[in-house]
């Protein structure tokens, strides 16, 4: 049944979720403090779905874009809505004066989620009535091509909030996963600072070019990732499972651990030469080409990965 | 021109060697020190090339299979071969007195490589006459379905051998890298280990679940690295590239680098709590299916990597 959704901010991720949203057939209501760039979002959300309509991931762009309204008040966009997405400036202040009036005119069931990456909502969910709706739905960029979206809590949200917001995420086409504490970076910037922090260790040190370390994962290490997690990966590479290969492999990993412990600041002569190196492969010019063709790339993805759990199994 | 490729052992890598080697139009000779295993050990390549000849990744299982002759010592294979790619015990011993021999009987241009996962090559080639032509070619399991293959010279290895090995790669369909050090885990394994070891740690904090985790990857941070790396993804994900990312994040990422440093092991609890969360998702009787269905994903991965590309660019 259609409903309506809320989104707080217009800009590249506001619009992304209005997306994510009129594509499973939701109303939203798009609303920007910023009347011009309000204006603005209609037709450069539009031009996102014209790209989706031709990669045939939408029927139309059109009736996808139709259920989208541009509103001028958030107590516009909030009524009825059972759902807000706040994608507004990443600032303490900003979002604490926008959550403070989203929880006076939002429905008194709705959920307010924040798109932040950084900010985790304890912040600025504290003093509010109904801070026991509110949490972090931190998506990718951009979410209608990336489903993954981190539903983190505050210590005061209410557990059946996050229950139901996991549904409500399902229902829209998103895969939802729960990080239960606030920590830093949440869980899917953790793991790629995790992995970013030893790739610059290596690069730094003259062990690999930053060319070859990208091969490494996109020919390599990348490939299962993209349909197994690393769980399930190192799950069947031993015969015995994920324990078996603990107990085969888990001191040379530990060894690893204590090489890799050392923290290490990204220096200026590092970035220089891995940007020195990009731009070797990839000139300055090309960039807003080549994120083009990366969303062209995610798109076809998508549609193979759905063909082939279709065929093969999820 | 078809040339000669001699395997030494014909286990699972071994075999796998063979099929890369093979299906690019080579004739291999297989060797094993086990003559019970080297008998079984075309019956099972067969196996493979029929799986993949009903992918259509390559066109017929019977020609591939027909290029692979079991020979009855390691002398019969170099005879004529332009490349060893060793695949025994992964023990010091066993691959110095392989590599010896090998030394002694291989053309004189021949290039040595180990499959090794752990043991650099100065382990067990210092002593040889030919030290300046054997090297680690570190593939992915299996090679056939995961191109990636990383190149680590021992300190004394010919920088012209590497380059040879880079061309030899190149040709027979691999994606060969440059390990320049001689470092533990090579590379791929050190990323590895760096993304694992923090997801034990969330896992074991109570952060996420297994499965959550395992999302996180799949359906988010895995996408883009199936066909960029983590460099080029960054370089793409701030509008004046990898500089200007940095200069953006790298605040945020050297606070998770000292929150992550802590070195811990993977203690028993945690295993066990990975294993239990795993074994309800996928029994242990049922680990060899999912092999076998990893492996049709990876080969339906490739080729939609490979349409991708055609239709994209790489």
């Amino acid at each position: 049944m259609p409903e309506t959704f809320a989104v707080a901010g217009a800009g590249l991720i506001g619009r992304a979720w209005a997306i994510v949203f009129a594509r499973a057939g939701h109303s939203v209501r798009l609303w920007d403090g910023n009347p011009e760039a309000l204006a603005a979002s209609l037709p450069l959300l539009r031009a996102n779905l014209d790209d989706l309509e031709a990669q045939g991931l939408i029927d139309s762009a059109e009736e996808v874009t139709a259920r989208v309204t541009a509103v001028d008040t958030l107590g516009d966009a909030l009524e009825g809505a059972r759902w807000m997405q706040e994608c507004i400036a990443e600032t303490v202040e900003a979002k604490r004066g926008l959550f403070e009036e989203a929880d006076r005119y939002a429905e008194p069931d709705a959920i307010l989620a924040s798109s932040s990456s950084s900010i985790t909502a304890s912040k600025y969910t504290e003093a509010l009535p109904g801070r026991l709706r509110c949490l972090v739905a931190h998506p990718v960029n951009p979410p209608y091509l990336v489903p993954l979206v981190e539903l983190c809590p505050a210590p005061w949200t209410d557990p059946a909030v996050i229950q139901r917001a996991r549904q409500v995420m399902d229902s829209v086409g998103m895969v939802p996963v729960a990080v239960n504490k606030e920590v830093e970076g949440f869980v899917l910037n953790r793991l790629q600072g995790a992995l970013l922090a030893e790739a610059f260790k290596l690069v730094a040190d003259g062990v690999i070019s930053t060319d070859d370390l990208d091969k490494t994962v996109k020919d390599g290490l990348g490939l299962r990732w993209s349909f197994m997690g690393p769980f399930e990966t190192i799950d069947l590479n031993a015969p015995g499972g994920v324990a078996d290969y603990c107990a085969r492999y888990g001191g040379i990993y530990e060894r690893l651990q204590a090489e890799q412990a050392e923290v290490r600041v990204w220096d200026a002569d590092t970035v220089k030469r891995i940007e020195g190196e990009r731009r070797k492969v990839l000139g300055a010019d090309d960039l807003a080409t080549r994120q083009v063709w990366r969303d062209r790339r995610l798109m076809s993805l998508l549609k193979h990965k759905q063909a082939a759990t279709d065929e093969f199994g999820g």
